[in-house]
C-alpha cells in the first residue's frame, strides 16, 4: 500500500481550499504540484512555499501523480475529471473537494477503470477566497467527508483518509446523498438565511446612520455567511438544489409557527417552543465549546 | 452638576446585565448598591466585589440613591418604576437597561416630577444569564443607547452619558421609536431566524449522528442567538411585537425572492442579487473588523 510520504499529490486549482491544502501537505508527501489556468496563483503558491512545482499544463501536472485533487467549483469538477482522466497513471487516486457530492460521485462512476475515484468534502472555509487567503491551518480540526464509490479500493480510501489526517482534519465516511441532505440543512440553508437577513436590513433600517452603531454581535454572527464567495455558493446551491429547496420548505414552516406565536402573543407556548429550541442548540454545542463563539 | 464619582448608584436586579454593570461601576462612583428579590445574588455580587452593599428591601436600597438603574425585564420595569418612585430622592436619575424602549419611555412620562427619567439600552449581552455569567468587561466597546424624554434635564442626560462612558460603552442618543424599529431588524429578527434554523435542523437531519460531525462554523454562527435566554427574549419580543412582525414580513418576502431564484436556477440574476448582498455585508463590517468573526 502506498504511504502518503512517498506520493506525488497534484492539486488542480490553487484558490482558498486548494492553496491551503497544498500548504498543509507540503513536506508530508514526496511532492506537491499545483495546476492552475493562470500563472499568478502558481507564483504566489511557490513564493509562500505551498507547492514544490506548478504548471498551467494539465497533462504535465497530473501524468506522474499518485493522487490528484480537484479543488475547483463543483460544475468545473464534473467536466474536469473527464478531461484529465486519460493522463492519469494506473491506480491514481482522484479526489475532489466539492461541497456537494451527489452529482460528483455519479459522474465519477463514468471514469475509466484505471482511475480510483473518491468524493471528498472538507467542512471548512472562510468568507475570503483565493490563494491570498489560503492558510495551511484551515483544515485543522474540521470534519473531512469522504464518499467512496463501490469501485473505490480499500487502499485508495485509506490513502484518502491518510491525506485528511495529514492536514489535521477528521475523516468521516458518508454516502453522497446523505451528505447532500445534511449540508443542505446545516450549511446551504444558513447561507440563504444570512443573505435574506442582510437584504432585510438593507431594505429597512440601513438608511438610518444610527443602525450600524446599534448593531449588536448577534446580527454580526447571524449574517456572517452572507459574506461568502458568491460564485462558489451559486455553484453549491445549483448542484444541491432539490435538497436546499426541501430544507427551505421546512424552514419557512418553522418560521411561520414562530410568527403565529408572536401574533397571538401566546406566552406560555412561546416559552415552551423557544425553550426546546434553546436546549436543542445547547446540546449541539457542549459548554466547553461555547467560549469560542 | 453631579459628578459620577460623587454619586450612589443603586442597581435593581443583579443578573447578567445588572451584575456586570455593578462590577464595572464599582470604584468609579461613591457607592454601588444592589437590590434583588432573593439574597443569593447579593451574596455572590458582594463576594465578587461588584457592590458595596445589597438589600432585598427596595425602599431601603433606593432612598439615598442619586442614580437608580432598573436592570430587570422590560415588563417588570414598567411596573417597578412606579413602585419605587415614591422612595426616590428629589432629582434622582432613573434609568433602565431594557431592550425595547417605546413602552418604557411612554410609562416614564407618568412618573412624578421629582424623578429624572432616562431610557437606556446597552447593545451587549451573552447567551448565558444570571450573576454567575456577569463580567465587568461586558459593556466595553458596545453602543449604549440613551433615550431622554422631553422632561429629562441636561444634567440628568449628562450623568447618564458619563455612566455609559465609565463602563467603557459609547453613548448614542436615539428616540425610542427609532431604536425599536432598528433593533427589531438587527437584533430581534436575527434571534427568530436562528431559532427557526435550529428547529429545522432538529426536525430534519439531527436524527443522523453524522449531522453534528458535519456541522461547519457557518451553522454555529447563524444559530448562535437561539441560545439566548428565553424569558428575556419573550419579554423583548412581546414589548416590540409590531416592529418585529413588520421586520419578519420584509424578511419573508426577501427569502421568497431568493427561493424563486433558486427554483428557476436563474444564475445571472443570482449572481447579481447575492453579489449586492455580499457587498452590503462587507460595507457593514470594514476589513479591519472581519478578523474577529
Amino acid at each position: 500500500m502506498k504511504q502518503l510520504s512517498d506520493v506525488q499529490v497534484t492539486i488542480v486549482g490553487l484558490g482558498l481550499m486548494g492553496g491551503s491544502l497544498a500548504g498543509a501537505l507540503r513536506g508530508k508527501c514526496r511532492r506537491v504540484v499545483g495546476v492552475t489556468r493562470r500563472t499568478e496563483p502558481i507564483d504566489i503558491a511557490l513564493g509562500r512555499g505551498f507547492i514544490d512545482w506548478g504548471t498551467t499544463d494539465m497533462a504535465e501536472g497530473v501524468h506522474e501523480a499518485d493522487v490528484v485533487i480537484l479543488a475547483t467549483p463543483v460544475r468545473v469538477i464534473l467536466r474536469q475529471m473527464h478531461e484529465i482522466a486519460p493522463f492519469l497513471p494506473e491506480g491514481c487516486l482522484l479526489m475532489d473537494l466539492g461541497s456537494t457530492k451527489g452529482r460528483v460521485v455519479t459522474e465519477m462512476e463514468q471514469l475509466p477503470n484505471h482511475v480510483q475515484p473518491l468524493g471528498g468534502h472538507p467542512m471548512c472555509g472562510k468568507e475570503k477566497s483565493g490563494i491570498e487567503a489560503a492558510d495551511p491551518a484551515l483544515y485543522r480540526g474540521c470534519t473531512f467527508i469522504l464518499s467512496p464509490l463501490k469501485r473505490t479500493s480499500q487502499e485508495a480510501l485509506a490513502l484518502g483518509r491518510a491525506l485528511a489526517e495529514a492536514v489535521g482534519a477528521n475523516p468521516l465516511v458518508i454516502e453522497p446523498e446523505r451528505q447532500d441532505y445534511i449540508v443542505a440543512a446545516v450549511s446551504h440553508l444558513p447561507y440563504l438565511l444570512a443573505c435574506a437577513l442582510v437584504a432585510t436590513a438593507d431594505a429597512t433600517v440601513s438608511a438610518d446612520p444610527a443602525a450600524w452603531e446599534v448593531v449588536a454581535t448577534g446580527y454580526r454572527s447571524t449574517s456572517r455567511l452572507a459574506g461568502s464567495d458568491v460564485t462558489m455558493m451559486i455553484d453549491i446551491l445549483l448542484t444541491n438544489r432539490e435538497e436546499v429547496l426541501k430544507a427551505l420548505d421546512t424552514y419557512q414552516a418553522r418560521l411561520r409557527e414562530l410568527i403565529r406565536l408572536l401574533e397571538t402573543a401566546d406566552e406560555e407556548k412561546m416559552q415552551a417552543v423557544l425553550g426546546v429550541i434553546r436546549e436543542t442548540r445547547r446540546k449541539m454545542y457542549p459548554a466547553s465549546q461555547q467560549v469560542i463563539e
